[in-house]
């Protein structure tokens, strides 16, 4: 049993409530740049996920008008100018790993990007599972810029798959900004939301996820990652047994018994 | 050969006028759920389309105001609570066979959505090769509200590649309604028509397939499937095989000859 | 070291400037049908270019207000129908060539699309990497219409990446024409610009991707594709790979030392 509640990061904001945890990056100064100690210490965080019994949501939110600035120039960019090839594939596995744990980690996340979201930060919204936005939310995938490729944490394999080949081709060849009423109409933002009510939006879709059956949505995303690249046939053998799974829940009985007395469900996750 | 004019199904209507199958529900009352029997009997149905001599193209349509209103409640949710693995793994994979029967039957299916169109009902939907529907088509992939994973009968792996991974992300853990509008604005629909012309203009739509090479259009059906997940070069080889097959037809002579002669091509499906 | 400056195609127009490529097909009296004599000289010209040090990036341009009317009907189709089978695979693995060096070779490419594009000039746009059009462009898969299946050159696999899989069947289906505001719209074209402009908008493009990191661009180029039927783990992988030879670049060096300057960085494509 790993309960994360009482988790205490040093390099972001954590808190747990209502089996709702909400992260955000603590340098709002900066916009929330991300760094050596941040990605890993992320990273580590979502691999505990998978494991917690007292989280089932997970909210990415936006810290003082911004969601975040990527990796720090400063911090991380100038040590990567210097580095070795063993370094260098240290550090893009390092960041790699981060998103293999986000989508590893077994519950829904919800990103609320507000203002800047660019370089490794529109990966982090990129790798949620659902994201709101402010119609202030600039998102960059701006590798291109600082004289790098567009394929930076999977960023070539997902984003085709979110808003289409010939959109993420631009974006990942040119680096520009997506506005957030572009993002909205191409499927990478599920919403817009103003500034002021951003995170309550966010945190009502949490809890909407929340009060329904997690261990069927943990599923969900498994299935969702799991048959990325499956034939048709086999996604279809896969769905018919990780459904028959989710067919000897309690909340799937609980559903049934609560239809039939024409009552709302009261899912438990189990 | 195999005659599928003279069919007569037990649990569901059908009618083949030229070249063209029409299938729809027949629970009107009860905005047309799905039983084990007419799952099983569709099932089939798509099955011994493959080898249908008589029908081109099929028409899954509405009655009665509505397209399906998914597995029924009573007759296989209170079951389904009830039964061992083994029963409930053969239940999804009796619902995963019909999409794979939809899927392999060689003929382009047209979904005409009215109404409701929910559960198992917006998987028959999303199965199909072309889907219409009226601004009054409610669409829910709304498994999650009866406990259960997003994962049916195919859902994670096909609704992401027709609206995008972030839009059929939302879709499936929220369990809500995707309005018409939405699911014109997103690709899932090719066109919304008023109730009053749906039938017909699904019927045109079918006529106009009938009228072409259908013998191509079921070679168009096989590689869409078929390349699902292969890699480019070989997709490519493999529309190299798949067209080279399909330049040996009549139709193809027919084509050209009339283009010469300045005429409209008559094709015969071989 | 091949330069592809000094090259003279018999079969369409080839011109280098400032390291950017610029073809047209050269029969805009016929709307610029591609012969067995185009497709061979295209499909050795894009095999080159991998090789290419003078050319970092492709503009496939339009000529007399069409960009391409596809296989010649006298000249292609003709022949076609009186062909045997050796012949006829060898002919569409030659389409299917084009489409592959397309893809493979190492630069961007960019299709200005004005007026028609059918057939496999359609099939030519849709292998670029961007794809910007005026508000005349007419794209129609057509193939269905002399005959044959949706399947030609790699639309099945790629079409429904760019557009959604139901907005593919159906063009491939009917063969209909899919207007400028609906490519748009869907995400087939990046923009649209007036016909005076396109032109130069195609070009202005082509400088900036060409003063951008280019050897970046190639990886960005090769990752699109290579990851196209990767699982995900193994797709963060690749790219953490990629991005790593990246970060051993200048260019990468060259954008650091420019951002501590505040300077705008200079690329050189290594």
């Amino acid at each position: 049993m790993t309960e994360l509640a009482s988790l205490k990061p040093q390099h972001f904001l954590w808190q747990v409530e209502d089996r709702i945890a909400r992260v955000s990056l603590n340098r709002p100064d900066r916009k929330n740049p991300l760094t050596f100690d941040s990605y890993a210490e992320l990273r580590d965080t979502f691999r505990a996920l998978v494991y917690a019994t007292d989280v089932d949501i997970v909210v990415f939110a936006s810290n003082g008008g911004n969601f975040c600035s990527g990796g720090d120039v400063h911090d991380i960019i100038g040590p990567l100018v210097d580095m070795d090839m063993k370094g260098l594939l240290a550090f893009t596995r390092m960041t790699g790993d981060l998103v293999k744990a986000m989508i590893g980690c077994g519950k829904p996340i919800i990103a609320a990007v507000d203002g800047v979201c660019v370089g490794a930060g529109a990966i982090v919204a990129m790798a949620s599972d659902l994201r709101l936005a402010t119609p202030e939310a600039k998102t960059a995938f701006l590798f291109t810029r600082v004289g790098l490729a567009g394929c930076d944490m999977g960023a070539c394999a997902m984003l085709p798959r979110i808003i289409g080949q010939g959109r993420a081709a631009e974006l990942l060849y040119t680096g520009r900004t997506m506005s957030a009423a572009e993002g909205e109409r191409w499927g990478f933002f599920n919403a817009l939301h103003s500034a002021e009510t951003l995170e309550a939006e966010a945190m009502a879709l949490a809890r909407r996820l929340a009060s329904g059956p997690v261990f069927a949505h943990g599923i969900t995303k498994t299935q969702l990652n799991q048959e990325w690249n499956m034939g048709l046939e086999q996604a279809i053998e896969a769905e018919a047994q990780a459904q028959a799974i989710c067919m000897q829940t309690q909340d799937f009985a609980r559903a049934y018994h609560a239809f039939v007395k024409k009552e709302k469900p009261v899912f438990e996750g189990n």
